[in-house]
This record gives structure tokens, sequence and C-alpha cells, in this order.
């Protein structure tokens, strides 16, 4: 690979080709090699991928920060001259869709995903809108019940969708205005997160607050606050949803405990401070976050106790051959899977599994057993 | 230093004295070298502090596992042989008073703290101890509301006042088994944690259950249980300890609430598991968590948003020299002080002070000025 000419193109903040390629690791797609960068480095993000037989570099999605004071962060994010705009923040799987010859669909750590990428084929009218933008990226979130990665809810999804939340120059990584972009999906019919409105930042809050406010109330995720422009976002989540995660994380508390317990408290606390004027609001707060944490972790117990299978559990459903795919590729990630149920629906292939977590199992049951914890 | 010497003395689980000595660190005490080691190591205590002027070395205080489960634990922790003693665990500040030619209180790590030798001179009959019994080491919680280090309060303690809990020889380590060190305590007049009985490891847990659920009701910390010949110990802690912890933790977010989380409710949720049959109960206690967790932090953020002091607060009686030093030794350990109050009461020097915490004044500044998050 000509290093240096993909670091001109990346547009790196170094000079140093070696000091780029050390993080990135080769992987083989369809007989293709395909160069990863495994962590943001460089000013180059997590998950890009080059692919010199295709000639292709696909920019990584960056990393949204998060504030957690909306009355101060948000004038003080944004410039007090741009627009924004408050669009929803999906609970799904975020993916970029890009045409290398045939769409793929890569991970936010740049492994094309089968299953995703069959699905995106079949429910995204990908060959009109590469044939008319082949340099661009659709970034989407696959989102719905039936996934193999997540299983948020949503009124309008029975089994599994996708919602385009950016359209993205495939190599600078550059975005689409936000009308622009919502123009461009709405013709080839993409599927789009909510747009609750444009604002000043001066003046953006109270919409913000109503919009965190309903989407709390039906159990959804949050708002990604975006310069119209499209070229800076930051990202504010519902305390529904900061619950919703810790009960997963504790369901299955010795794999994600640990990791998100700490953020997802504070994302609640300082929204408690701004949002819960009135003490009976804290105390409901205080008391569903208690529960949140507590019966999942002590339900995962019982069930470990009782020889349950403990991990993730997930349906999926689409093209066998995808199916298979799919498991390979879980298989190739070391995940320890438990098929529970695998049927033919109207030619779909609908599998029923459980990724095992097998740190939970295996603490769990070390400390039923009367295992000592030094800590 | 002999290291040679030492390094037999100490019995470590090296031949290698330099892959020892490497983790001992050189401090300055009253004009003498102590060497101390920082963490533990090939078999030997962190704390343990080898004094070559005095030709002492003083053993550290062994780390004592917990169990989280009491109905397989205390059986598959002892030998079936062996009789247990359940002793109440307090909540203090556990330090080693050994004889250097005059006593001297060392701390976990192996500081000496001048207040707390202080305190143990004027508090404990340490001459005619140390008298009778020149090579052995006192180890006791200090204890009571106004100590520089807890706060717990303890109905029977205005101020402050030790607890022995173990008497170990210096440089072995060895503990003296439980009824003669009672029974020694008792003839130096030191106060000792509470005795709830001896009983066979097959039917101690409802007596350590009775005892669990006695502290939790009264806020007490919890037990040790321990083989009577002193040789071995295990702890176990009240749904109260947890959730005080997790509510001091909390009260500082940015300085402990990371290192104190998860650990607490991983002791919670299996004390729930095994005694919240009752589906009520293990609500109660889930409400409880959350309450601990959510109400101090949103507490310390108003205060921060207020600009009120964040911190521990203190407060400490004694010789105004002793606490001369005691600040000396605080600001050696790079603390931030805020003195409060300082009085004389018959005599004594009365000191109310705050440990500023800086990590969580400043990120909680951070975040309320609109601060971003990257996760």
């Amino acid at each position: 690979m000509d290093r240096d000419a993909y670091l001109e193109r990346l547009d790196a903040t170094t000079d140093d080709a070696a000091d780029l390629f050390e993080h990135f690791e080769r992987r083989s797609v369809a007989g293709r090699t395909h160069h990863v960068l495994t962590a943001a480095r460089h000013g180059i993000e997590r998950g890009t991928v080059i692919v010199e037989e295709a000639d292709v570099v696909v920019r990584g999605y960056p990393s949204v920060p998060r504030i957690l004071v909306l009355d101060t962060g948000v004038p003080s994010f944004f410039e007090a001259s741009e627009r924004v705009a408050i669009e929803e923040k999906l609970d799904g799987f975020n993916v970029r869709i890009a045409d290398l010859g045939d769409p793929l669909a890569f991970t936010r750590s740049g492994f094309v995903c089968p299953y995703t990428t069959d699905r995106a084929r079949d429910l995204l009218a990908l060959e009109d809108f590469f044939a008319d933008h082949p340099e661009k990226t659709i970034c989407a979130e696959l989102i719905g019940p039936e996934t193999p990665y997540t299983t948020h809810d949503y009124a309008s999804v029975d089994s599994h969708d996708f919602r385009a939340f950016d359209i993205r120059d495939r190599e600078a990584g550059e975005a689409l205005p936000v009308p622009e972009r919502r123009e461009l999906c709405a013709a080839y019919d993409f599927g789009q997160p909510r747009l609750f409105g444009y604002a000043e930042p001066s003046n953006a809050v109270p919409a913000v607050r109503d919009a965190i406010e309903e989407l709390d109330a039906a159990g959804r995720e949050g708002v990604v606050i975006k310069s119209a422009d499209g070229a800076t976002m930051v990202k504010y989540t519902t305390e529904s949803q900061h619950h919703d995660e810790l009960a997963y994380a504790f369901s299955l508390p010795f794999d994600y405990g640990r990791d998100f317990v700490f953020s997802r408290i504070v994302r609640d606390a300082f929204q408690a401070a701004e949002f819960d004027e009135d003490d009976d609001r804290l105390q409901q707060r205080a008391r569903d976050l208690g529960e949140s944490i507590l019966r999942p972790m002590v339900a995962t117990i019982r069930d470990v106790a009782d020889g349950e299978p403990v991990g993730d559990r997930h349906t999926v459903r689409g093209d066998p051959d995808a199916i298979d795919a799919l498991f390979a590729h879980l298989h190739d990630q070391s995940m320890t899977i438990d098929l529970e149920d695998d049927r033919l629906e109207d030619g779909d292939r609908v599998v029923e599994f459980v990724k095992v977590a097998e740190s939970s199992r295996d603490r769990i049951a070390h400390y039923l057993d009367g295992g000592l914890r030094h800590e």
C-alpha cells in the first residue's frame, strides 16, 4: 500500500505514515484486503477503512461529544450565528453504507456486517442512490426488535428497519447540511429520524427540553443537536435511556456493569440537577435508578442459580444465506452463541439466539459457590 | 540495608532481594529511615515497614477477602473441623500500633500518622502493654465522629476511640487466637469489637445472618468471621454499609464514585439474591440504593453551582502540637485543606476542616459551564 499517498488523502495530523498506519489492522473481506483503523488517531476516526484494490477510503463516523447540562451546554457548543437542527437520536446499530463495487455496511469499528449489508440491500434503494452518488456514504441506524445487535422497540417497526441520519462524503467525511440531507433521503425514500425543528443556539434549549420530555415519556433515547450545515454535533439523552442502559448492563453485570454504570449515573445526576426542581420528581428518578440497577442483576443471579442461559437475546429474520454469514461473522468475533429457535417463515429464515455472556455467568457461579472476592 | 537478611526475615516468596525491594519506598520519620512496601508483593503485605536503625520489621495488615454469599461462602472458606469466631467489623481507620522505642501508629499503607499516634498514646495503656509484649503489634480501628479519616457515628463514642481487633506478632504477622487476644485486650482495658459468638463453619450461617440483620438495623458495617486460632478470616457487610458508602462516594463523585460504585452494587445484589425473598424487601433495597447514589450527587452539583466548598468534612480534637503535626502530615499527602473552625476546648484544640475534593469540584464546574463529556 502506498502509505504516503493515503496519508495525504486522509489529511491526517501527522506527517509520519508509520505513526498512523501502525494502528491499522488487516482484514480479509470477500477476497479483498481491508485496512481498518482500530482507534481514533491523528485526526482520523476509528473504523476508517482503506480498500486499496477498490481505491476507496471509507471514513469512520466521528465520536459525538455529549453535554450534561443543556442550559449552558447548547449555547456554549455552537457559534451564536449558526442555526441548529434538533433531531432524534435512535437506539440502534450505527452503520456506514458505502459502494465498493457492491454496497457494504460497515460497523462503527470498521467490520463489514454481512447481515446488515443484506438487510440494507433489501430495504434501501441503494442501487439508485449509489448510481447518482457513488462517492457518498449513508450513515444509518439499524433499529427494531429483530436485529443481531440491539432490540429497542419502536412503535412503527415490527421487525427491523433503517433510519438514515447522515450522508457524508465517503473519503473526506464531510456531512451534507441537514436540510439538503433530509431532502435527499426523502427522494430515495430512506427512513429518517424525526426532526424537531431548527433554532438559534441562544433559544434552542426550551425546544430541546420539550423534545427530551416527549422522548423520555415514550421511552426513547434522546437527541442529536447539529449545526444546520452538518459540521458539528452534540448529543443529549433521556432519563429512560439512562435507566434502560443500566438495566441492560446489570442484567449482564460482569460483562457490562462496570463500564456502563458510572457514566449513566453521571448523566442522570446532571439531568436531575437541571430538571428535577421538585423533590418528588428527584425521589422518583432515584428510585427508578436503583430498581434499574438492582432488579436485573438479582434476576440474573437467580437465573444462574437455576441453570438458565445468561446473555443477550436476539431474533434475526432474513435471507437464509445472509443469516449463515451473520453467524460466521459473530463466530469470528469470538462470541459464544446458543441457538434457541431456527425456522422458516414466508421464505425468510428466523433465528432466535443468545449471545452467551460468559463473564457474568462464570463470575456469578463462582460467588454462588461461595467463592471469594478480592478487592 | 542488608536486603538479603531482611528478605529472609520477611520469609518472602522470592529469593531475589531486588525483586521485592524495588517495591519499597524510603520515607524519613522523626530522623529515621522507614522502608515501606507500597503494594503487596511476593507474599508480603502492603504497608510492611522496615526500620533498620531500630532493627524492626512491622508487618503489614493482610487484605481480608470477602464472601458475597453466606450460605455457601462460610462453609467453603473454613475447614469443617475449625471453630470460627463472629466479630463485628467497625467502620474506622485501621492502624497498627508497634513499639519502635516509642509507640507509633502505622496506617494501612505504612505511613506513621502523628495524630493517631498521639491519640493512641493518650487513650491506650501502651507503656504497660509494650513493657510486657514488646514484639507484638496492636491492630486497632480509630472510630467515632471526630477523626481525620472517618466519621461513622457509634452510639458509645462521642468524639473518638480505639477498638483493638487483632494482636499480631510484629515481624511474622501471626495473629493470636481469638479467645487469647480478647483476654489480653481486656487485661489492658483496650476497647474491642463485639463478639457475637463461636460456631462450627457448618452451622455458623444462621448466627452470622442474625448478626448482620442486627448490625444492619443499627446502621453498622458488618462482621469479620475468623478461625478461632486467628489464622484465617473473611468479611461480610450490611446493606446499610453498602448504601452509606455509595452515598459518601457519590457526594464526591469524581473522586470516589467510579472506584466505589460497581463493587458496592455487586455486594448488595448478591445479598438481595440471598436475603430478599420477599419482593417488597427487594424493592425497598433497590429504591434505597438509587437514593443513596443520586441524592448526594445532585446535592453536590447544587453545592458547586452555589459556590459551596466540596469535600470530606472532619473534626479533630486533641493535643495542639499533635494537631499541627496532623496537618503537616495531610499536607505531605498533597491534600488541600480548608480550615472551617479552630478553637480550644478544655485544653484540647478542636479543628473543623474540609479535605477539598478537587476532582469533583472541578469536573462538576466544567459540566455546569456547558463543558463536553467524551466517553
